[in-house]
């Protein structure tokens, strides 16, 4: 693509470095602020450069937080016994929307992955041991829920986790997989189906 | 959607300004940028800053340019006898791309419509005449071409531009509306098909 201009081009090239983003919805977006007003453009670029330049990871969970601890490690209303692991900090967001869960998280920025090279050291799991061995607050940690993704490498790190945790006498859970709330039996992948069968629970009907 | 951080909010309210961009899109963007250096960040916002800011139009025919008169309106090897009408920028942008077209172009910013409240002041068409009634160079404009959009806000435009360029002796024309190349006739629909006709061209085996 030829531009009219160096100043659109730059803009163009730097906009369509975002990942799913390309030349041409690049261009789009340009377009876009330039019909609009300049504090539109500014206020975007002020939100991208603190966003980068000020964040702040909670020392404890690993989340994003605007302070040194983050609201949830410090929320009074949050039941410290229990740590939920996650991958990485969407999922905190996806866990928090359901309002089902009222403990902690631990955030390991990844899953084990030989492929990539991501071990163990790459990821937070050592500060994840040090959190349930030596608690900050008298809150002794008891149940550990693993909510890594169902792959090969959420599988291993799950794996690895709940190993180093053995000693520990901290009670391993992992989310249930099974099928999607509204999904229908038959168009269910047999891995999926199969899981759900072994890990059936006990149903009342009260 | 609850944020962990007042930062990311900002950011993903800022980026889900953006045409076509929703929050969970505009917080996977925000979270590709935290997981890259600060660099990335800097370069994309000093981009779009230096674009709205140091942005030019042509004073001649109004597309986006870096002097005061773009470079293809300055250009030695464009013909300056043939103007071609298009709605906005990527228009042009298209056009080029085609390596079809050698004349020189005029952006209106947009097309007649009522219902918008977009009415002929509102567009670069003043200017359009005057281009053509006193020429700043000794090349006297002998066609316009009309590549507006096939639609009735198009439609509307182009008739009103012809009638405006009736008194100045210059050949007014538009692009051809058609089958699209390596289009089924079966699936056309029946007004391109039926103008497909109407406006057929001669055709030679040469």
């Amino acid at each position: 693509m030829n531009f009219p201009s160096k100043l659109i081009e730059d803009a163009v090239n730097e906009i369509s470095r975002l990942p799913g983003i390309g030349k041409k919805t690049a261009l789009r977006l340009a377009l876009h602020l330039l019909k609009h007003k300049e504090s539109v453009s500014e206020d975007l670029a002020n939100a991208i450069i603190s966003l980068r330049k000020d964040i702040k990871y909670c020392i404890s969970c690993h989340n994003i937080s605007d302070l040194e601890i983050c609201s949830i490690c410090s929320g009074n209303r949050r039941d410290k016994h229990i740590i939920c692991v996650v991958e990485d900090i969407p999922d905190v967001l996806a866990i928090e929307n359901t309002s089902q869960y009222n403990g902690l998280y631990h955030v390991l920025s990844g899953v084990i992955s030989p492929i990539q090279g991501i071990g163990p050291d790459e990821l937070n799991i050592e500060s994840l041991i040090e959190r349930i061995r030596n608690p900050t607050s008298s809150d002794k940690v008891e149940e550990v829920i693993l909510a890594l993704p169902a792959t090969m490498e959420g599988d291993t790190t799950s794996f690895y986790i709940t190993r180093k945790l053995k000693e520990l006498q901290v009670k391993v859970s992992t989310i249930a997989r099974g099928i999607p709330v509204g999904g229908e039996l038959e168009y269910t992948d047999e891995v999926t189906l199969g899981r759900s069968i072994l890990t059936r629970v006990n149903y009342s009907a009260d």
